[in-house]
Formats: C-alpha cells, structure tokens, sequence
C-alpha cells in the first residue's frame, strides 16, 4: 500500500508538472492571484507561489489539465487530483512527515474511491463528474487527519465536503473539467480546516435522506465505504496512463509499439495497419482527419500512426503540429480499423501488412497501464522524466524521482513541493 | 424595481450586521484569516478586511445565520444572500457607481430566482438548499455584469457556476447552512472572475442533458427563466422577514402582538392563549419546552409569549437566557395549538382568555411580511435599526440607512460596505 502510494504520488508530480504550462492553468493562476493570500504554497512547475487554498485549486487543475493522471478503475474516480494538492499544500504550511503525508495520502485516496464506489456506477450516469463530487471527500479526510480532527472534527468536515460537490459531466471539453479535481482539493481543504475551527455541520452528511448519497445518486451501497477497511486498500487498484489520451485507444498504441519494437519498423515499412477493436473505441476516437492535437486524442487513427512513427503517445505526439506532421498524416490514413463487439475494451486485433507484402499479427489481451499490465515503476520514471523535461532540469528530474520513492522517510514532506516549483526554468 | 432593489439591500445589510457577532461568522473568519490575499473589503460589521473571495463568503455566512434575511416566496431563495456579498465586494474592488451596483443586484436576483423558478419545487424536494445552488447562478450574474462580460464569457460564467453548487438541505440546523449563501457567493464571484481571464465552460450548462437542471432536478421548465425576462421581475415578489424565526410561526407572533397593541395587555393579563393553526406549525415548530435560543425559534408557543410580553421576535426574543426566562416560561406553559388543516399556512386563529374572563379574538390571513402585507419601509428601518443597535453607533446606523436608500445615486458603491465596517465599536 505505501509503495502504491509513493507510486500514485509519484505519477501525479509529473502530471502536475506537465499540465503546468497549460493556459487554464496560466489563466487560473493570473485571474486569482490578485486574490491570494501570502506565498504559502508551490504552484507545480512554476514560479508562483499562492495561499494553500490558491495552491491546492491550481496543482489539481494542472493534474488533470492533460488527462494523463490516475484511474482507480472500478469507480473512474481520478483520485490523486483532488487529494495530493491539498495535503502537499498543507504540508508546506505546518511541518509534515514524509510517513504522516503518505497516511493522509492514502486515506483520502481510500475515501474518496470508497464514497464512489457506494454511488458508482449511478451517481456517474447521473451526469456527476465523480473525480470531484467524491473527489472531495478525499481531500476532506486527508486534510482532515492531517490536521489531527477527532471524530466529531471528521463528520463535521465530510458535511462541509458533501455540500460542495464539484462538478457535472457537461463541463468535459471545456477547461472546467479539470477545474473540478482543483476546486474538489480546495474545497476539502476549506472544510477540513473549517471543521478544525470549531464550524458545525450534519452528522449524517453523506447517508440521510437529504445527503449527499441519495441527493446525488438512485442508488447507495454503503457497505462498499465500510467493508474491509484497513484490510483492503483501494489504493491498490489505482491505475497511471502510459499515453496522454482517453483509456480505449491504449490497447491499439500498446500493439502497435509492440510491433514497432519486435520488428524494428519505420513508417516507410508499413503499408497498411487493420484494428479490431471494441464498439466504444470507434465510438469515442472515431475521428478519422483530426486537426487539432485535442482532436487528435479523439482518433484512434492518429494514435496509432504516431505510435508507430514515435514509439510513444505522450502529450508531444499530441500537439497541433505532431497531428498536422505530413509523415503521421500519410501513415494515419492507411490505418482502418472495424468494429468486434465480442472483443473487450481494453483488447484489441492488430494485422499490420508491410510494404514488402510480410502480414505481422499483434492481440493485446489487456493494454498496459491496466490493472493487470500496470506501469512498472521504471514505465512511471520514464513518464515522470517526459512530463518534466520541458519544464525542469535533468538533475532537479532525478531528484524529484528519489524524493517519491524515498517519500516515507523525509523529514518534511515539504520538500517535495518545493523540489516541483520551476521558478529557475521559467520563460 | 429599483425601489424593491434598494429594500433589498437594506434588509441583507441589517441582517448582515446582525449576524456579524455570530459564532460562525467569527469561526469562518478567524480560520480563514491567514489564507486571506489582502485587506480588499470589507467584513460587514467586524474591523478584518479580507480579500474580495474570502469577504463574499463571510458576508453571505453573516446575512443568512439567524435566519432573519429575505425570502422570494415562491421559490424559497433567500436571494440577496448569495447576491449581495459578490457585488458588494467587487464594489470595493474597482470603480462601481450606485446605479451600477443596483442592477448587478438586480440582474442577479433575477438569475437566481428565475433559474430557481425552473426547477421548483423538484429541486429542492430532491434536497437541494435552492438558496446556494440557484443562488451561484445571481452571484455569477450579477459579477459578470459588473465585470462586463459579453455573451460568451456570460455563458462560461454561469457554466463555472453550475459546476459548483452548494448546497445540501441535511445542512439545515448546524452552521453549514448559512456557509451556504456565502460558499454560492464567493463560487459565483470566482466564476465570473475566471470567464472574464478567458477559462473556457460549457455554453449549455444549465439545459443539456448533463447540465445542472437535469442533473439536479426530475423537472425543469425552461420557459420559466426567459418568459417576460426585462418586463416582469421576480425582485417584486421578494420577501422580508419581520421576526427572527421560521415563517410558518410569523402569523401567530403577528396576532398575538395585534392583540396585545390593541388591547394595551401585559403577561399578566392572559389567562390562556388557544392558536388554530396550519399542521406544518406544529410539525415545524411545536417544541413545548425549547431550552436554547436557537430551540425556541422552533416553538410556537414560546414565540406567541415572547410577542406577548415584548411586543416583538426579534433576535432578543430567541437569545438562550430570552428562551429561559421564568415570565415567559409561565405565559408558554399556557398557550396551547391545535391543527386544522383548512388553515392557510400564512394564517392563524387566536382566542385568549384573559384573567378577568374576557375572550378576545384575532384572526390572521396573511401574516405581516408576506407579499400580501410587505413590510413597509418603515418596517425595514427599525428591523435595520434593531439589528445594528449593538454593532454600531446611532450615527451611523442612520447614515447606513440613508445610503441604502440613495443608492441609485451613489458614485460608489463601496461606499456602503466601508460605512458598515465594525471596527470601532468591536470588543
């Protein structure tokens, strides 16, 4: 459980850090500075620095800003994004273990997925973006157990975190998506602090009949939030995104750098690429001429031609110019693919004919980064190391590595905060 | 509408002085504090100043926290609350003049009670405290409109918005309930504030089918948010609370202070006092024996004492020694309710026997400060006048007032917010 702990935390640093460039983030940062209180707390990857509440939207917005973060699988709550920026702040605030922030870690992460889990799949087909509605939570009670909150401090900060679910489904394709794992951790934060002030709320936040629970789901099964706890860690089936795109193109980029790889290939071999792939796949990534690196997130048949042509589908092969490359643009369109309702969502058929008339065959089972081909920790290095690039310097990539690993040890969980600003990088 | 508007504003400022000693004004504040940017506005009726976020939400806390703030009846918003805290620290923020403010506050009204409108009474009936998650909507408004937002950044305003509604109705009874208003205020202010830097939403965040409507309630009626918009406004059907209690005691306290002015009576008088009333009274409100201020405020029996011996319901009338009073406990244990569901629920029937054995008789069809019989102006001044007594010096509770009502014609309208500082008669 630790180690899944150092690892979640781990790949969310080097999200954060990649996501920090993004404009919602330059736009969130500008529009509230004005706003914030003193210099408390690391905005990830920048110069800045915000009040913790400040810090902790725009560290969870840069998180999710690329959709590259953490999936806990059965609940498609995004965990780390509401739960890692407000206790990093938190803990650049008032001296904070390594040992006490990765518990808190933990716990909230085990809070979060667990309240999903009780609404899930209900509470997501109702139109709730889960990330942040259950989202919340999480920073509640992680905040909250930093913050040594007795019992009662507990309920009252799980109250103040159930009446401020954050956000709706509608909002995706907007910049406000990622607002909601940003506005999720600052909110729980505020209610974990308030809590600690003395601020009464409902004992019965998230089961009475006017609770969070049956308000914003048909269904409720609260067993799932009670069941093995200490026993069983939801943590464990946290998952990290080795591409910087929506889960069902992964198995189709996963087959064809297979491919890649075993045969040496470049674009110049291949003649043409044939997928068969799950219904949902050409539902969601059916663009066939993407003419934007988001668009291009949205074709499975770009996703394949970049993976191919680079060996990877990180947030570079994503961007406006790598989707309009005349090399990626020639390969994607000799890429099909048809539909096999018989074929899972994370497999996928691969039958890749070279120009030398050699037909090469490639079944995915289950696409790296799922539960059952989880990222090894070198894959989540390398990711880290990706992400951080642009952004940092090599030595400060390394060391940002080892401070994840070692986190249980240090001193001051702080450090890690402070490791992440990218003030000397800054243009 | 301007008139009704000006109303308004006096009534949420007494309110918000008068709930500026309240505990969870102080918590909120003192916790928040050293996360505050800098000293920007006004706290009503306390010497911080905080940043114009951080004041939006104790201001919107301090309006709605003894439940003594404006009602749009058919509805159940309490408007100004989420509304007025977010113009009114903007108004010290930059350049606002009077007329401004006052359709910003307007505008916003109309946006909460109208968006509101839509979906009552599903929405609340599902749970929804409809002050904070239709209020954020007016606050948006209302600060976009100040902000000078055109269409588009409007429609990522409100998308910001609908994304963050606060909150739960299980809030109702602890200090979460007035967070409400104030968390909408500040919600809907930082909305506006992120569409006006460019941070993009949904454009169909109320009506599409993941958007706040048919996420949060069953029914939604369209019409009901754009019929008659600039030609009929639901500020007239705003409400003012004459005492400081639920509403549905109001028709009894109402008859009971007619009998006693019309009668010249004392305690001492009455013998018995028999009320007939609606059975949400006595479901709501029949505490017999309340031991605190906030117990007494769901007793109608203690109420109809209190409006005997003192002619009033103020907040006076519901502190706890008010509660414990032995001449008010004596005249409670003789006053006795018993239902009748042909009642309106804005009407009583009274009879009292009087020691000398005389009956007298009242009945109450529409308690004052419904719509039927508004407040007058008059009566909102010496509500105002009660509740700042013991905040603010004589002078300037006679200044305020007259700012309130000259508000069209102010340069400033921070002007209004600085005049209700409390600074120099704080303990």
């Amino acid at each position: 459980v630790r180690q899944e702990g150092a690892r979640t935390l781990l790949n969310w640093l080097g999200c954060a850090i990649g996501g920090s460039r993004h404009e919602a983030v330059g736009i969130a940062v500008a529009t509230l500075s004005p706003f914030s209180g003193p210099p408390q707390a690391t905005v990830i990857g920048r110069s800045e620095r915000l009040d913790i509440l400040h810090a902790a939207l725009a560290n969870g917005i840069s998180s999710h800003v690329l959709d590259f973060d953490d999936t806990h699988s059965p609940t498609l709550v995004h965990p780390s994004g509401p739960v890692v920026p407000a206790t990093l702040a938190l803990a650049e605030h008032r001296p904070i273990s390594g040992a006490e922030f990765l518990s808190a870690l933990v716990l909230g992460i085990e809070a979060a997925c667990r309240i999903g889990l009780a609404v899930s799949p209900d509470h997501y087909d109702a139109g709730w973006h889960v990330t942040g509605t259950a989202g919340v939570f999480g920073a509640a009670a992680a905040a909250g157990k930093l913050l040594g909150l007795d019992e009662q401090g507990m309920l009252w900060a799980l109250g103040l975190a159930a009446t401020q679910p954050v956000g709706l489904r509608e909002m995706l394709g907007s910049m406000t998506k990622s607002f909601h794992p940003g506005r999720a951790a600052q909110n729980g934060l505020t209610a974990a602090l308030l809590a600690a002030g003395g601020y009464t709320s409902s004992e019965e936040s998230l089961e009475a009949r006017r609770g969070w629970g049956p308000v914003t789901s048909p269904r409720q099964d609260w067993d799932a939030v009670a069941e093995g706890l200490g026993s069983r860690y939801e943590i464990l089936r946290n998952t990290y995104k080795p591409f910087a795109c929506g889960l069902v193109v992964h198995p189709a980029i996963d087959g064809c750098i297979q491919l890649r790889d075993e045969h040496a290939l470049a674009a110049e071999d291949v003649e043409r690429i044939e997928l068969v792939v799950h219904p949902l796949v050409l539902e969601l990534t059916g663009k066939t001429a993407p003419r934007t690196g988001l668009e291009g997130k949205f074709s499975v048949y770009h996703s394949a031609a970049a993976a191919i042509i680079h060996g990877c589908a990180g947030e570079a092969q994503y961007s406006d110019s790598a989707v309009l490359d005349p090399k990626t643009v020639a390969l994607r369109e000799r890429v099909s693919a048809v539909v096999d309702p018989t074929m899972a969502v994370d497999a996928v058929g691969i039958v890749m004919t070279l120009k030398n008339g050699r037909r090469l065959h490639k079944h995915v089972d289950h696409a790296v980064g799922s539960l059952e081909r989880p990222m090894s920790d070198k894959d989540l290095e390398r990711k880290f190391a990706t992400q951080a690039r642009d952004v940092l310097p090599a030595d400060r990539i390394e060391a940002l590595v080892a401070l994840c690993r070692r986190v249980e040890t240090l001193p001051d969980a702080g450090e890690i905060a402070r490791a992440a600003a990218g003030g000397d990088r800054r243009s």
